[in-house]
């Protein structure tokens, strides 16, 4: 009789644990919250009451109630405490649970060192060999008490909401990110990704740090083949079709013990370009190091062959390669390179948003501000709701300076995304357009209180304040932008720029040069150098950026005059002319070029056909510009000043 | 060759999907829409494709984006409209999942109604003896094709998160009871109920409408066991320890046909309390029981039975049992009987927060404050960071008149819980206790609009409009209360309030009569009732009810001294001197109960003991309020006027 109640209480519980994934599963959380309540108060087992309890704080971090998951779960860690190796399968669950789940409350109330300190305890490897001396000797599976097949059925529930060893690598990684200890995050990426192939936000991350990836040695089959051998516990192992295929991955999940061979060389790779300003890097590095050392018996070979990577045979991980190879490539700024690798991807991809979204994002980059829109503009027909890279979409129509269209986007963004960072910047775009600079800035500082670390919503302030003549905050925002992404370029030509008006040369140099270093395809960049150049009387260097930018984007007639220009001005009037016929020859009715023309023609002894281009350049020029014509083109390529040249000129707008 | 490419392909996707799941599982929900995204764009079968994109709006729907998870599942729902019977357990699935989500994300979106209609089409029964016979014939299962091997994979993928019955039901009766359409919320509900007895928040729901549901009929070891075998694929299943207990589950858990007898019994009961004023839900209850009546073939007999329910033999569903009759109770507030039943609960129970809150509760609904504080301080030491039940504290703060811990209170609620209602509620009471109203009602009113169904809030606002002597607002504020919980005294009380300081006797007894119905123990409400009646010259009723006021709170002396007023004034002072003397010797000191005593003393020809009264009323009675002794006591029981006598006779607040 007694057994009996026993044996109806383990179909309870197991009822009870059942009862309570489906409450998870069908978002009824506060339900779960009470079945797992209830569960912890009826179980009389110390271990099972903390997996309970465990259950309950999972059910409260899914339901987005953080600071009571975390009190909660500070109780479960103490408990956990009693076995410090984890030998044990089901404290190992726990504690890896317990620790995850802290670590995600953590994060989201905005203590990224807490949650550090918490996924450290249960960094991988555990001790891998006395785990599976443990498993080996199965003392715990031996036994058929009604306790152990209670504890079986907790495990089972538990395993269910356990991440996985890439899963913890991944949100490590995500908070050294945050935490601006780059070369830590590598480490933990990379790991990451070599577990898991489908982690395409590790690898998101990574490029996002400026790391040169290699993706041929992540997203191959074999890295597929080692990822379903590391799981247990998966879709892989439904009875419904036993096969051959199946069998093999069944045969490798018995071996829990993770493949941490390749970890071990790619934590030894150098770190690369993030050396450069990472300041609150060396405390922690140095201590993850010697753990890492501790923890890592003895180092493997390297098992991952990039060899086999061609011959990837099927669609799914041949498609996500390319795209992570676009995706490498547009974060190195090697924009044309992105382009075409995305032409390789087949058509369902081609026609997803978030490939038309890499497009329009790739031209951005490039200023190539119209094919950007019709980029961005198919996205949004593929998937309206989306609200990845609106705010670059609200940046490229304010260059296109399309008010209608930015103040739909704007209202569209507002009534769907009202929360999220990408609205604010698009409303603040649009009041930027309509030269409401306070307004727009108060909607990027509304952007900022929503993530903090938006550093696009700093950056587009930084380049508001310059709007305003502040140029101090300006500064300010843009340091801040850096801050958040070394990598944003953007803000490092902002402050550029600043220095150019300061006519502080040198630390302008400085700047855009470090803007450029990033992102080396970007015309206005390589213009601004020039510019700095020929104030710098580095005429050389100069005509050499003029050239490139000239040569990147032939439609745009501003380059081709600046060259010109400076050209006339090194005495090189001939060299000027071969610029300039075909820029008179796109548009003759452009006063600065007749008169440019003008006066190279003067200069190589032309004066007939000089003084028909002066005329031209008089007769185009409307009203008091024609009077004061001389005067006005005098001061062509004062400073800074392309504003008069800019307008006449037709060229998009120099902000980003 | 090309077969292996297949195989290999099949295995491809399978880890897919086991990463999608590992995604989800570790919150890495954007990572899981890349996924699914990849896994869509690399099928070719048409029923995979959908199903994919199934998944990828499931995560969007876990990532809170329900905006582009329901543009998403707009385009799957065309898709699956092919085989609109949906008999293929695919395809039933995939509907069943599709319209589940679109639900839940309208309901997020604050489309009700549209929520409604989705869930509609998935109603269980789902044509099962269709359903039966196709998947008798097993045609499906019988190919050991790629391809079947493939839907097997996704199957598996998609019913972990596939709603079960139970869930859909309960869904639906959220719906419909925020619809307001009670009956109808009650008949899902209780079939919720019927297939899961672990689903809480359904009874909660019933009891919250006032629906009188009986725990016994639901949370026992039949009920326990009828939802195990319901259940396929969860924790029973589990292959690491068989034995017989779970043989027996998996043997049932081979019928997948819902059990539907009880169902139809319950959804022909009489719908109770909530007939009145119930006028939104004529259109829609005429609607559904059409369609309930088609799709339901043939009412079954009952099936449970609640003789077998005091032995319930194992503590989960024992204590669940126990809290539900509690909360019923509490509900029907009947909260004596509340305190009894926790009595009865297993010490782990006890001692949980959640028991704490209701005790708490309990005591606040009859108006003994100190106590209410007592447990509702020790469920805040049980879980520093709960919020549910705060608001109750605050009121029971504000009643007591501590600012300090009130403050504190509305402090750390700030801190932890910045966007919910009971944290703006208790900032609103906070100020309120300040008397600074107009700030008091701007945080209710944040309440309000951060969950316009919170029905305390209105309320709030109702007593503060008083405060600030605006009837039409607070009557408004009432009102709007009383629409989003018919079942909300509180707000009836407030109305019934305003109607006695407009002398509009029988308006007020209308509408406390309406609050005493609710709530038949709250004193407060008791007296006030008396008040009308005495002022409406019902003495007999207005003495009853005195008198029913003074059993139950024996602690408060202003329910005697009413009592002893009212019978002075009918001549019937012997008794009322029975009533008084125990007051006296309670507390000699108070002024207002000597110079009643004295009066009755008097009356009765005892005139030595009468002067006697007098001069200690006189000598207790301070400065100017002993000189105008006469003329303040013969004011009393003016009108509602309690407010001198109130401050004497130490009366706790007359508001709720």
């Amino acid at each position: 009789m007694a057994s009996d109640i026993i044996a109806a209480t383990t179909t309870t519980t197991s009822a009870a644990l059942a009862a309570y994934s489906q409450s998870i599963a069908s978002f009824l959380f506060r339900n779960a919250a009470f079945v797992a309540e209830r569960i912890c108060a009826a179980e009389t087992s110390l271990r099972r009451i903390e997996a309970a309890r465990l259950l309950r704080a999972h059910a409260l971090v899914c339901a987005g109630d953080w600071n009571a998951a975390k009190q909660l779960l500070s109780q479960v860690q103490v408990a956990l405490a009693i076995d410090p190796l984890q030998l044990d399968p089901f404290l190992k669950v726990c504690a890896k649970m317990s620790a995850f789940l802290l670590a995600k409350a953590s994060m989201e109330l905005g203590h990224a060192r807490e949650a550090e300190e918490h996924l450290r305890k249960i960094m991988p490897p555990f001790n891998p060999l006395l785990y599976v001396d443990r498993e080996g000797s199965s003392t715990h599976n031996s036994k058929h008490t009604e306790s152990t097949k209670l504890d079986a059925a907790f495990l089972t529930c538990l395993e269910k909401y356990c991440p996985d060893d890439s899963a913890i690598f991944c949100l490590m990684g995500l908070i050294c990110k945050q935490a601006s200890t780059y070369s830590l995050a590598q480490q933990y990426l990379l790991q990451a990704l070599e577990k898991n192939p489908y982690l395409w936000i590790a690898f998101e991350a990574l490029c996002d740090m400026g790391f040169k990836v290699t993706p041929d040695i992540y997203f191959t089959d074999t890295a597929c083949s080692n990822y379903i051998s590391s799981i247990k516990h998966t879709t892989l192992e439904t009875s419904v079709v036993p096969t051959k295929a199946e069998n093999t991955i069944d045969e490798s999940s018995s071996s829990a013990v993770p493949v941490l061979g390749p970890a071990t060389r790619l934590r030894r790779q150098p770190s690369a370009p993030s050396n450069i300003r990472d300041t609150k890097r060396t405390k922690l590095t140095t201590a993850t190091s010697a753990t890492n050392a501790q923890l890592d018996p003895k180092p493997q070979p390297i098992q991952l062959q990039p060899s086999s990577l061609s011959t990837n045979s099927c669609p799914i991980l041949k498609n996500i390669l390319i795209l992570a190879k676009a995706y490498l490539s547009y974060k190195q700024f090697d924009c044309a390179a992105t382009l075409k690798i995305i032409e390789t991807l087949c058509p369902a991809e081609l026609n997803s948003a978030r490939v038309a979204e890499l497009l329009a994002k790739s031209y951005f980059e490039m200023a190539d501000y119209r094919k950007a829109e019709e980029w961005f503009a198919k996205s949004i027909s593929l998937e309206p709701h989306r609200v990845s890279g609106m705010d670059i979409y609200s940046s490229t129509l304010w260059h296109l300076k399309k008010q209608v269209p930015l103040s739909h986007l704007a209202h569209t963004l507002t009534e769907t995304h009202r929360t999220s960072p990408q609205a604010w910047c698009a409303i603040g775009n649009c009041f930027s357009l309509k030269r409401e600079h306070d307004v727009a800035l108060k909607c990027f500082a509304r952007a900022i209180q929503l993530d903090p670390e938006f550093t696009y919503a700093h950056t587009l302030s930084g380049h508001e304040y310059i709007s305003m003549e502040d140029n101090e905050k300006a500064m300010q925002s843009f340091r801040t932008a850096v801050r958040c992404d070394k990598r944003h370029y953007n803000a490092w030509f902002g402050m550029g720029y600043i220095y150019l008006t300061q006519e502080k040369y040198d630390l302008a140099e400085f700047h855009l040069n470090h803007a450029l270093q990033i992102n080396s395809s970007n015309p206005i960049l390589i213009v601004y150098m020039g510019l700095v150049y020929e104030k710098k009387k580095q005429t050389t260097k100069a005509l050499d950026l003029y050239r490139r930018a000239t040569q990147l984007r032939p439609d745009i007639p501003l380059y081709p005059f600046r060259l010109a220009t400076l050209l006339h001005a090194m005495n090189r009037a001939s060299e000027a002319l071969t610029v300039l016929e075909p820029l008179v020859a796109q548009d003759p009715c452009e006063s600065a070029v007749q008169f440019l023309l003008g006066k190279c023609l003067a200069q190589v002894g032309q004066p007939a056909r000089a003084m028909k281009a002066f005329t031209v350049a008089q007769d185009v020029a409307s009203g008091k510009v024609a009077n004061s014509i001389r005067e006005e083109i005098e001061r062509i390529g004062g400073l800074v000043g392309v504003g008069g040249v800019e307008d006449g000129a037709n060229v998009d707008g120099m902000e980003f």
